[in-house]
């Protein structure tokens, strides 16, 4: 069965530890891939939500003490069942304290899917802070130049933590130990709405609720997102700005179908 | 006066302590409907809120032991005083932690009204955790053949819990001890939008605030929000998905009259 | 250069320590207008922040005890650094809770700019709880008879507080401790969406971050929102709610250029 088709009829239980200024995006993003979000975050009941979520994504755009320990028991006990973490680590490069929270986690978590952006994936595999904020430094993009070496070393950080990487930006790229490939889906715009990434980490976690193949998933789910940022920007009109593109991202993946996936995707296997 | 028009007249504050993921729409369609909305969590500042507003809705949406602690605080301040509590058992079947907090809080609090969906209101009047999210499991849909039960059963928990309940889905009951009513409002788009649950509870809050009959102002609301939903589904055109139809929803309740409640209700009186 | 355009070419990183219901909505604000938004909120991590953050805007609209610790432990560093600091007391009349928190923010952050409502700054500079909720109460209006001597009043806080006050309402006061504007440009309908305020207060947060004269920024900024408000209401068409006109707000701010704010900016020099 089509990706798409198959997280509408399986209708996956997405748990998400998530930040408080994307999370109502991120509900009606899942809602329109087919999932159903589930957000909670206090740790008394991180085991049983363990047992019903299919997947779990912990994104800590606002984390805190509080939600970081929920966050590495969730993680915990949906890796001793067996089933998918996702970890978005919003703005690594913030703080200490966010450097030292993806570290325990992926120690203890080891999340299956990581995505961020160009600077937090930066950070994440060199260690070092790169970026300022939660969206990509200047200096953090790809280019021609630094594509080969940056996958290189994604892929060594795949080995090391037994997992696939995703860094999003102006194009894609999607990495596990093995292959690499470059998605150029999207549209400028969409990082003019805050919450784009945390949007993608959700989309990505409800379609690995389907049950298929994690690399493809991910490559599909982020071609989908870019598609969706496409049809979004052919329906901007005179006046409209990043509110009403906003919206239009929500629908036009709730428009969505594995048809139109399979036309308008967009990517290069690099390795 | 007529319920929509006491309630833009009166502007009730409406103390929502609710989750994050909805709260943003919560809040918007309490100012729809002529509220005045205050979302407050602190355990310091709730009893002084409570001598401000007229209504509180405890939403467990995305409880913790912080927000739960409050719920209660605020909660017995607000019956001390005479007022009304609106609770939603959001997700009660996930988990151990909202069985025992709602139990607690029927216990101490003893709300005026419980709202939820029909897997939420099954665990409630059962004690037995159904749904494995915060959306209604397919075998916990009202049919014909069970609805006579049910009801039975929901009359039961009100004349132990002095309680109106409201158990929503694709057709609403709203029950008291001693009146039942089915809604037949809505639309099915309903369902993909995150939060329709969450809003039809600060809803009903709000038009509580107005000071008229409960249960009646239970069964009008019920209605109106169910007509919001056919409303908005009208102004849907192609390309629209669940976010436009989300602002949509939102825009019939600020656009919604007495009148066209009255002409656009559609229920039965059971019992 | 203008002020719309030195920040979206200088791209400010605006720390908010914000409240969960409107805070989406402050984040597309802040990129609408150039900046660039970074919710945090937890302690440990305040120091780094602020080290990065050209802005921080404290905003207590859901403030708990441990997010009132952050902001103390932010603004105070950010002070310390030189950097600006700006106040939303959302709610201050609410409880002592509130109260005592702006107090003490006052007494050891010292912000440059703080704005709220009238309600809201009647309770700050009269240390008399004024307003029941987040929105101004009928008797708080400013009036021809009240507004020379709450401009005086206000005037004698600025020299005491050192910093710029603003007053929001259906016009605008922008006070410092010599001089005083009235701003008269908005709309009716910003009221009935929630949280217009707090973006008004996350948009001079990141022209601030422009780092051009404060007083001036407050008051470019405060004719920019209402210009916003005055733009999006050009766009209501029939069944257009506030849900519609939340959108229609961001997406002004976001197509809004200088030349269009010094053209609609309508407002008089009164001190």
């Amino acid at each position: 069965m089509d990706l798409l088709q198959a997280c509408r009829k399986y209708a996956p239980l997405v748990h998400c530890i998530t930040n408080y200024v994307t999370v109502n995006d991120c509900a009606n993003v899942i809602i329109a891939s087919g999932g159903r979000p589930l957000m909670a975050d206090e740790i008394t009941e991180m085991t049983e939500i363990a047992q019903k979520a299919e997947v779990l994504v912990i994104n800590i755009g606002t984390l805190n003490q509080r939600t970081f320990t929920a966050s590495l028991a969730a993680g915990k006990v949906m890796r001793q069942y067996g089933k998918m973490v996702l970890l978005d680590p919003v703005g690594i490069g913030v703080s200490t304290f966010r450097q030292k929270a993806v570290q325990e986690i992926l120690t203890t978590v080891k999340p299956q899917v990581i995505r961020g952006n160009f600077s937090e994936i930066l950070t994440l595999i060199s260690g070092q802070q790169h970026g300022s904020g939660v969206d990509i430094a200047q200096t953090d993009q790809m280019t021609q130049a630094t594509q080969d070496g940056l996958i290189a070393q994604m892929q060594d950080f795949c080995q090391q933590s037994d997992c696939i990487l995703i860094a999003s930006g102006p194009e894609d790229l999607i990495v596990n130990s093995q292959q690499a490939y470059l998605v150029q889906n999207g549209h400028a715009l969409m990082k003019d709405v805050t919450g784009t990434g945390c949007q993608l980490s959700a989309l990505i976690g409800a379609l690995l609720g389907a049950g298929q193949d994690w690399t493809k998933t991910c490559l599909t789910a982020t071609c989908m997102w870019g598609l969706a940022g496409e049809k979004a920007a052919k329906k901007i009109t005179v006046g409209d700005g990043n509110a009403s593109y906003r919206n239009y991202l929500i629908d036009a993946v709730y428009q969505m179908t594995d048809k139109e996936v399979k036309e308008g995707a967009n990517y290069v296997k690099l390795r």
